[in-house]
């Protein structure tokens, strides 16, 4: 089983280039996710009744180029496979011509939401009749690496970074670290690719240090961020390429 | 002329009691001013080819109720006048049983884009078709005075803060200032009013100092938030009330 959810990018949606946001872009395809996942009945607000909430631990997202306001958007998504503690969740984007301008493959794990322990998948009665036999539509989402650290940032989270499973929302690391390049680099974003690996959980009050690097002697400039807590733990880690 | 504009509450929308975000439903709310306006000719695409946009002076919101994941939200929204310099727009939102959930009264000015100062609003040559003989639905938005600040936190502004107009975003304001307050006084807004007034932009790396106070002597509890420059102008105030 898949499905395909339509968004409209709207005024909120976009910055100053008329274009959406990255953190849009991330949020609508986790969107996605939350809403098929609901139509196949193991969606949070059904793992919530047992206690068990959904938790993404790598993403890999590709964009041809960012949608403007008024522009429907097309997801369509579906599971490929599962583990004993992930299971793999692929996205496709079509614009209103049905040309597609990116895609995105998700990794998932169920967490208890009294131990925030990871959950076997394994009962999960559903599970056959819901995947899909499709590969991924890009690379699988990278392991980010350490990379040296030549800018560091502090942040302290707020209510507004929290999302509906009581921690930071997902794409807002993204947003911090998106906010820590200069004007020039967001401008060259229009066609990239990002690799985002989630280690541990943030949540209200957290003091948190954005550590970012530009690593010039790739092919393209690659641009490194991790994001570490308190006790100098790496809780979010990524990188953005152009493509 | 008049319009409604549908929004569905997503996942991205909500916050950890499941219920749309305050900052969500003003950004809602000023996109439907925006869909409306460029149904009507006048939308910020149109103003921008004559170098001018529209800019928020004021708004004032009422909330019943807070929608949560899932449900439709109807916003139905008409100038009601026009003066040389502001002109007034009404929103009433509906749930899907046709309740209504909300309502909102905005100021906006036109400004040239390169000098940024106002513009007369008189030759607006299809005012007089555009206008709705409604009265606004609540009280319009007050004046926010002075008042004992007693707590300041710096901010300084960063990309995802920017909106198409190339300054902060109007919702922006409101949620440094929410995200101040303490987690009960949150939890005991679910109906709520806020009157904020827009008296000057920031744009991108200003750090700005966001000032609070609660005023207890009032009939309800009233948070009261002035947001200032580094020069110490206020920018943006507001009130908010529980109702």
């Amino acid at each position: 089983m898949a499905g395909t959810y339509r968004y409209r990018i709207g005024q909120r949606d976009i910055d100053a280039s008329l274009r959406a946001r990255l953190y849009t872009m991330g949020d609508l395809i986790l969107g996605a996710a939350g809403d098929d996942a609901d139509m196949l009945g193991f969606g949070v607000s059904d793992l919530n009744t047992g206690n068990a909430s959904w938790v993404l631990s790598r993403m890999a997202v590709e964009l041809r180029r960012l949608p403007t306001r008024g522009e429907d958007m097309d997801i369509y998504t579906w599971v490929s496979d599962y583990g004993r503690l992930f299971t793999t969740r692929n996205m496709t984007l079509a614009d209103e011509a049905g040309e597609q301008i990116g895609a995105a493959v998700t990794l998932w794990a169920m967490i208890d939401l009294d131990t925030r322990r990871p959950l076997d998948l394994s009962p999960l009665s559903n599970r056959a009749t819901s995947l899909v036999d499709r590969e991924p539509p890009i690379e699988r989402p990278r392991k980010v690496g350490s990379f040296e650290c030549t800018s560091e940032q502090r942040y302290a989270v707020v209510y507004s970074d929290i999302d509906f499973n009581g921690h930071v929302n997902s794409m807002k690391y993204l947003e911090w670290m998106v906010d820590t390049l200069p004007a020039e680099a967001l401008a060259s974003l229009d066609a990239l690719r990002f690799d985002i690996n989630y280690l541990h959980e943030a949540t209200l009050g957290e003091t948190l240090t954005i550590c970012s690097g530009t690593d010039s002697a790739c092919p393209v400039v690659t641009h490194h961020f991790d994001i570490r807590n308190a006790a100098g733990t790496s809780i979010c880690r990524a990188t953005v390429t152009p493509l």
